[in-house]
C-alpha cells in the first residue's frame, strides 16, 4: 500500500520490534507505533492497535518470534498471544506455525516463519485480487462491510484486493462503504483506504445498505472473514449475516474473499465459532462521548456467522469456489 | 409520559406558544422549548426539535393555529409548514385539518382542530397499546427500532405503547433497541423512553439485530411507521426493511404500530412515497465529530419502504389488521 507516496506494511519486524500502522490514529493521522517484547505486541492486537484477520495472524506471528528472540516461558507466551482475539483463526494458525519452527530452529526458525507467514498473507491478497477482480464488470457497484483491505492484512486485503485490482485494470468500479458499527471500521479505515487508491465510493450507514440493495444500485457484494468452517459457514464482522440475507432476498451475488489460512478445517460448522463479545462502552459510547441513556445497559457481540447458503462463492488465493464443505475440501 | 414525576405531552399549544421537549437534547438533559410564532415552529420540526410521524404531526397542527391567531398569510405559511418534512404523512393531515377548521371556523376553529388531533393521538396511542399487548406474552424479548414511543407521539406512541401496557398488565417485557444510526433515536431516546417507564432493555448496533434474531433471542418486533401505502407498504426509519426482512427469514413476527392517520389511501405503493435523503454530515459525523475520512462523501436516506410482504400486521387503535391492501380498506 502506498500512504503519502511511499510503500509501507501493515506490521513488520524490525530488529526484534514490531512495528505497525496505529489504526486507532486512522483518519485522523497515519502513525508508527512500536512494540519492543511480545506482551506489549499481545496488548496491541487485543487493544486493535491492529485488527483484521490477516494482520492479527502476522501481529501474533511476529509476537511469538518476539517471545523467542527474547528467550521467554515459550508455552506462556503462547498462551497469552492466542487469549488476545478468539475468532480469528489466523491468529491461531500463525502462532502454530511460528511456535513450530522455533521449537526446532530457535529464534532464527522463528522469525522466518514469522517473515514467510507475513510474505504468504501478501501474496495470497495479491491473487484474491486478481481472481476476484474477474467478477468485477466495468462500471460496477460494490458493497463491502467493515475493512477488510490493506489494513487488515500486510498488504492488498481480501475484500478490498479486487477492487483494487479492477482499478488497476482500468475499470470504473463504485464502492458502498458500510460505516460497520460499533467500531465503524468502514467510516474510519476503508473510506480512507478507497481514497487513498483513488476508488470513487459513499459511506452509508449499515441500516442503509438493505435500502440501496433493493433500488437495484448494489452489483455485488464482497466482504472478508475471520473464520470459516468447513461447511463454508462464515464468522465475520457484526452485521455481515444481515447484509448476506439481504443481498440474497434482493439476488446480489455475495462474496467472501478469504486467503485459505481462515477456513478452519477443524471447525466443522459456524455454530462452532466462539464469538467474541466487547465492552459494552462500544455501543453506548461514540468517539469516547456517552449518546445513550445513562443507565442503560448494552450487548456488544463483535462478529457474527453467515451460513453458507448466502454465500455465492469464496475468492481465495487458489481462485474462486463455492461455499460448501465439498468445495473447502477440495483446497486440501 | 411520566417525566421527573410530572406528567408531559411531547408538544402543546399555551397561550398561541408552541412548548415541546427538546428531542436534541435528550438523554443528556431534559428541557422544554418555546416556539411563539409558526416559521420557528416549522423550523423545529425540520431541524428535529421534535420528531416521530405523531409529533410532527401535532407540532405542525398547531403551526397552522399559530399561523391563524397570528393572522399570517394562510397558504403560505401552510406550504412553508408542508415543507418541513417530506415522508410523514400525519404532518399533512393534521395540516390539512386544522387548515380547513381555520378557513371556516378562524382561528378558535383552527386552534380546536389542533387540539383535537393532539387528543386524538393519544388516545390512539392508548389503544394500540391495549391491542398490541395482546401479541405480548409474559417473558416476551421485543424488539424495536427508532423510537416511536412517547417521544414520537403527543404521548403513548405507536411502537412502545403495547410494551407500556404489557409492563402496567403486569407481564415482564424485555426490549432490544437498536441504535438506529444515523441518528441514534434508539440508544438516545428510545432507552431513555424505556428506563423511565422502568422496562428491561439492551441497546445493540443495528448490525446485531439479525444476530439476535438467528440466535433465538427475539421472540417479536414492533416497529412504528411514518407512511403506510394503500397496499400495505410501509415507509419507516432507514433500516426498518433490513430487520424486516431478517424477521421473515428467522420466522419472527414483525408488527408495525400505527394510528390509521399514518394511512396514506392516497398513495398506492410504497414506491410512490417521497424519502427524505438528509445531510451526509449526518453519517460522516458523530456527535459533531467527523470520525470517516476527510474526502469521503456519504449517502443518507432517512427512510426506506418495507414491502407489506414483509409486515405480519399492523396494530392500530381500531384493532390488529392485516398488512394488505383489502384489510386497510376495510379500515375506511
Amino acid at each position: 500500500m502506498i500512504v503519502n507516496g511511499k510503500h509501507y506494511v501493515t506490521v513488520w519486524l524490525d530488529n526484534g520490534t514490531v512495528k505497525m500502522i496505529n489504526q486507532h490514529k486512522i483518519p485522523e493521522s497515519f502513525e508508527i507505533a512500536e512494540f519492543s517484547d511480545y506482551m506489549r505486541t499481545a496488548d496491541a492486537i487485543k487493544t486493535m492497535v491492529t485488527r483484521g484477520a490477516g494482520a492479527i495472524g502476522a501481529s501474533a506471528g511476529y509476537a511469538m518470534a518476539q517471545a523467542f528472540l527474547a528467550g521467554e516461558d515459550i508455552e506462556k507466551a503462547r498462551a497469552e498471544i492466542e487469549a488476545t482475539r478468539p475468532t480469528a483463526v489466523d491468529l491461531f494458525v500463525a502462532v502454530k506455525m511460528v511456535f513450530e519452527a522455533g521449537e526446532k530452529g530457535g529464534a532464527e526458525g522463528a522469525v522466518s516463519a514469522a517473515e514467510k507467514y507475513a510474505k504468504d498473507n501478501i501474496s495470497a491478497g495479491e491473487k484474491i485480487g486478481k481472481f476476484g477482480a474477474e467478477l468485477i464488470k466495468d462500471g460496477a457497484r460494490v458493497l463491502t462491510h467493515c475493512n477488510a483491505g490493506w489494513l487488515a492484512f500486510v498488504d492488498w486485503g481480501s475484500a478490498l484486493a479486487p477492487i483494487y485490482a479492477a482499478k488497476r485494470a482500468g475499470k470504473k468500479v463504485f464502492v458502498w462503504v458500510d460505516e460497520t458499527r460499533p467500531r465503524l471500521q468502514g467510516a474510519r479505515l476503508t473510506a480512507w483506504e478507497l481514497a487513498n487508491e483513488g476508488v470513487e465510493h459513499a459511506v452509508i450507514a449499515d441500516n442503509a445498505a438493505g435500502y440501496f440493495m433493493r433500488k437495484g444500485e448494489v452489483d455485488l457484494c464482497i466482504v472478508g472473514a475471520d473464520r470459516v468452517a468447513a461447511n463454508g459457514d462464515v464468522a465475520n464482522k457484526i452485521g455481515t449475516y444481515e447484509k448476506a440475507v439481504l443481498a440474497r432476498e434482493n439476488g446480489v451475488p455475495f462474496y467472501v474473499a478469504i486467503p485459505t489460512t481462515t477456513i478452519d478445517f477443524n471447525t466443522p460448522t459456524g455454530d462452532d465459532i466462539k464469538i467474541e463479545e466487547r465492552a459494552e462502552s462500544e455501543v453506548l459510547e461514540v468517539e469516547g462521548r456517552r449518546v445513550a441513556n445513562a443507565t442503560s445497559r448494552a450487548r456488544n457481540p463483535a462478529f457474527d456467522v453467515t451460513p453458507a447458503e448466502y454465500v455465492t462463492g469464496f475468492i481465495t488465493e487458489k481462485g474462486i469456489i463455492k461455499a460448501d464443505g465439498k468445495a473447502i475440501k477440495g483446497l486440501v
